[in-house]
This record gives structure tokens, C-alpha cells and sequence, in this order.
């Protein structure tokens, strides 16, 4: 049983799976699943996966068979599970709550070894119109306060590598939303205004950063990137909830962002990226002034013991130089 | 030239240096050197360095020759330097500083290839009263806020394999140290108490978590540890600053990390770790209210994307465990 605990001095809540050493020194020494074994996300290994919760598949065939484009299906290790109980304790001077929510996956597509590269505009619509349907029906548990969307891709990222995203649905707020609340809020109270909606104008505005804009959507290199290639994806108009977007303006966000891995997989023969999905929290802790976005960032072997210890990030590449390099790649 | 930058939305600085993407390229694809080449960091080669800041050496030797033990010289790259004026600017929405701040080295041996375990409890001990040094000189230069000790071991963690500290002197304070700052307030203003004395007490009344005990420090895997080997050391009576530890007390924090490590070389044939001080900003930004100490991870090759999205650490083994495990090792 999973369990959540937080410190009075960082306030952070840590998830405790309570696995023995032996279990993960022995995944420390074998080399993760390749391609030669049997994946349990192939069609017809539907089997291997807990009962699907959701798929976009062709008519006339049936749940837990081939035929599906996108499948999500829970976790079969998940970090928190919607069995538990949500009982909150205290433990000495510390902070305890059981493991309770839900933590999904989505099998993006019925390919083994194929990133959104490969999937096209529509197919990366796909996977879009799948996060925002399990964003729309998780609240639904009114023990949920926040779904989080996030990705992995690429060597050493992702512990199967056939192309998948993990839904998870938290009893408290990640504190990385929660940071981006505290000043949403602050900045709101300042000058009523949206301090997304000021940054979206700011770029467009000023240029240098973009990677993309369109009628619905921009994208950009933040002002202050913590990492060489990062990126973020905003809607232009203020909207605080991912699930809310509408089928005009959904397609694209596809296309921004089948174009930008498209890029990625030009400049780097195996890129390796992570990608995640903010919106606000969910029911009674939902929040207007927030504004929802993508944040999407390059992993490269660079050391990053200093912002482990410290907090402070430090960027070899000036924000302006990583957007032109990656507007000058033609996808 | 490097910069501070801070965007509104999350109110962290981040250090942009400016090189091009070509260089960055580079360095990712060249293999990190290895030790056949010629280490700046070896006796004979103090060329090869700026020129030393403090060292402890024998008798009768000069400076910026062999014949120390412990040598600190200035970062020949660094993130911030001590050169640049403290200009803070605004640009568009956005907050900008100079790379303003100090960035030094602290060489800990002689020895090329020899970690702490190698040193002895006696050498470790040289290199806490090195950093003790610099901790009490930098805050000299009324613009440096924060000083900052990390340490990164192990394949793929230092760029250069010859054993190293950084020093970091910062003009703002760094945002993890911040965090712990404002709990530590708000736990005092609640409680009339130092929230980091509560969890020392709690720990060594518990015990479980306990992996080393003494006189004047305690060593312990925390409560919600964000790693399975996660540990911190601090002192048992409340002091804010690292700097105003006595000789009485120093070489005993030396013999616990020194056994800690020797246990992580017991443990892992080629251990990866990073190790962080954190003591109270100084001059006239000191607060008393702060407890100062060390935390250091192990670094294991398990995939941390969701920590990165959401900032909710995911640990798959229990402190409980993982102190017991750390515990059963004879060093």
C-alpha cells in the first residue's frame, strides 16, 4: 500500500511505495525491457493490461481487442490507487494520507516503436481528444483535486518503450501547480490581470522566443528556460481548464505539437523528452485565474547536480538562440 | 557574459549563460574526459588553474604549488562572477540581473581518483573546515546573499572525475533555501519553535529512520524522503550558520559522512552521489530561525519524468527501510 507523506519543513508531499531495496536493486541491474519482448500495449496483448477504461476504435469492435487507435487502461503499478481510503493522519510531527487516487495509461497509438513524429497531425488529435475526455470524467471522484497529463519519451525515460502517457489523478495539488496558483493569484490581485495571459502578449509581442503561433495557440521558448530546449504551449485566449477546449480549437495543438517532435527527431537521431499537461485543479479547488499550458523540455546528458541542491537552474543556451534553432529546422 | 532571469509566473531565477547551441552540441557528443588526460586538478598542474584563494598545505610550500591538501581556486567557467556590477533591470514583463556572484572550486585531494572514503575521517574533516573557510570569508562582498556548498560524485555527474566541490556565493537567495526559510518562519510564528529541532528530536526519539548518532550531529533517511537513499545530516542543537561550527564539533561531522560514504562505496561498485550545504544567507539577510545542514542523495538510474511535471516525488522505498539497509553495512 501506497502512502503519502509531507515534512513541516519542505511541505511537499512525497509518494512512499514501500517496495523492498532487493525489488529495486534488481531493476537497477537488468537492462529495461526492448523491443524483442512481448509488449503488454501491442494490439492483441490486450490481455496483459487491466480492463480498458476508454479507447477511440474502429466500429464494430469490441473493448480488450485490437481494432483501437488510442486505449487507456489503469496503471497495473500505479503510485496511487482509488481503492484507498482518503484518511489523513498525523505520524510525530509529520503529515500522512493514504495512497488514494488514480493513475492511468494511455497507449497513444497501436505502433510499437512510433512517436508522435509518426502519428501525424490527426493521430497527435487523437491522443489530445483521449487526455481531454479522462480530464473531463476524473472529477467526477470528488476526492480529486488535480489530473496531471504527463509524458515520457526516449532512451532511459520510459520504463516500456511503446509510446504511452500517464493520467494521474492526486487527493492534494502538485506543488508545481500549486507554486504557479500562489503567483497566478498574487500577480491577479496586483494588477487584475493574468500573469499567462501577460506573458503570451509579451512574446508575441516581442518575438524572438516564438516557435509558433496561430489562432488558437502559441509557442514559445520561455524568457527564463531552465533547460536548453525547453518550450511551452499556451491557448492565447484565457482558459483555465484543458477540458474545456473545444473540437475547433483541439487540432491545433496537434499540429504545433506534431510539428515541434517532428523537429526534435530531426535534430537528434533518438531525442528524449519529457511533456506535461497543467490545467487547474478540479471541482470546489478549481481556479479561473489560472491558465492552462504544456510545458515540454529536451532531456540532454548534461550534469544537473547543482539544481538538485540548490533550486537554482542554470541554462548554457540563451532562450532567443534555442527558439531560432528550432524554427530554422523545416519539419 | 552570463544573466539572472525570472519570469513572473514562477518567481524563480535561473542563470542563462549565453553559449551557443554549436558548443552545447558539442560537449554531448564528446565522451566526458577521462583519466588518461592531463587533470588541471592534479599536482604539478596548478598552471592550469586560476590562481588559488585559500589552501591547506605543508609547511615551507608556496602557493599555486604541490604540496597541499586541500586547494580552492576560482571556477575557470563559472555561473556567476564577482566581476560583473549588481545592474538589476526589467525586460518586458520579465526581471533580469547580472551574473553577479562568486563560483569557486574546492580541489579535496591531491589524489586523482580517491573519493571521501579514501580520505579518511581526518581528510574529510580538512575539507569541511576548507568550506567552513569560505563560508566565513565570501559574505565579505556585501552583495553575495547566499553561499551555497554542492558536491556531485560518480559516472556522469562531474565533468571532470578529479574529486570536487563548488562553491557558490549568489545575490539573491536560492529558491530552495527560500522554501525552507518561509516554513521555518511560519512554523516559529505558529509554534514558537524551530521546526528543524522538532524533526531532529522526533527522529531520535523514533529511531528508526536513525542511521548515525553522536554527540553533536544526527544522520537520518527524513520522513518523506523524495529517493530511496535520501539522508540528511544535522546539527543537534539549533545553530543557523555552518560557518560558526567550532573545532570541537567539525571532526565529528566528518566521521559520519565519512562512514556514510564509505557504506555507499560498500553498497554500489561505482557509487553516484550529490550532497548539498545549506546555512543561512548572510549579512544582513542572516536569520537566526534557520537551522543549517547537509543533505545528500544517491543518484540511481530510475526514471524521474513525473518528478520533473509535477514536482510530487514518487519513492519507491520506504525510509524506514532504506535507513535499516544503510545501518547493516560495516564501514
Amino acid at each position: 500500500m501506497s502512502e503519502l507523506r509531507r515534512d513541516p519543513i519542505h511541505q511537499r508531499w512525497v509518494v512512499i511505495l514501500g517496495q523492498k531495496w532487493k525489488e529495486v536493486a534488481r531493476r537497477l541491474e537488468q537492462p529495461r525491457p526492448g523491443s524483442q519482448q512481448l509488449c503488454p500495449f501491442c494490439p492483441g496483448q490486450e490481455g496483459q493490461t487491466p480492463q480498458e477504461i476508454f479507447a477511440l476504435r474502429d466500429s464494430e469492435t469490441r473493448p480488450n481487442e485490437p481494432g483501437w487507435r488510442v486505449r487507456v487502461v489503469p496503471n497495473k503499478f500505479p503510485f496511487l490507487r482509488m481503492e484507498e481510503e482518503l484518511v489523513r493522519t498525523g505520524e510525530g510531527v509529520y503529515d500522512k494520507v493514504a495512497g488514494t487516487g488514480a493513475h492511468e495509461i494511455v497507449i497513444e497509438s497501436p505502433t510499437h516503436d512510433q512517436d508522435w513524429d509518426g502519428l501525424g497531425p490527426g493521430g497527435v488529435n487523437e491522443v489530445l481528444q483521449t487526455y481531454r475526455e479522462r480530464v473531463r470524467s476524473l472529477p467526477g471522484d470528488v476526492r480529486f483535486r488535480s489530473i496531471v497529463v504527463t509524458r515520457n519519451y526516449g532512451p532511459g525515460l520510459a520504463f516500456l518503450p511503446h509510446p504511452h502517457s500517464h493520467i494521474v489523478a492526486f487527493p492534494v495539488v502538485p506543488r508545481r501547480i500549486e507554486e504557479e496558483l500562489r503567483n497566478t493569484r498574487e500577480y491577479h490581485q496586483r494588477k487584475e490581470r493574468c500573469v499567462f495571459c501577460d506573458t503570451v502578449r509579451e512574446e508575441i509581442g516581442e518575438g524572438r522566443r516564438l516557435v509558433a503561433e496561430g489562432r488558437s495557440f502559441v509557442a514559445f521558448v520561455p524568457y527564463a528556460a531552465r533547460y536548453p530546449l525547453e518550450l511551452w504551449f499556451l491557448p492565447i485566449q484565457h482558459g483555465h481548464d484543458f477540458g474545456a477546449t473545444s473540437d475547433g480549437d483541439l487540432p491545433e495543438l496537434g499540429e504545433h505539437l506534431y510539428e515541434i517532435i517532428r523537429r526534435l527527431h530531426i535534430l537528434f537521431p533518438y531525442p528524449a523528452y519529457s511533456l506535461v499537461l497543467h490545467s487547474s485543479p478540479c471541482g470546489s479547488y478549481a481556479e479561473a485565474r489560472y491558465h492552462w499550458h504544456i510545458e515540454l523540455r529536451v532531456r540532454l546528458p548534461l550534469a544537473e547536480g547543482f539544481e538538485w541542491g540548490t533550486g537554482f537552474f542554470v541554462n548554457p543556451v540563451a532562450p532567443e538562440e534555442a527558439a531560432h534553432l528550432l524554427r530554422a529546422i523545416e519539419p
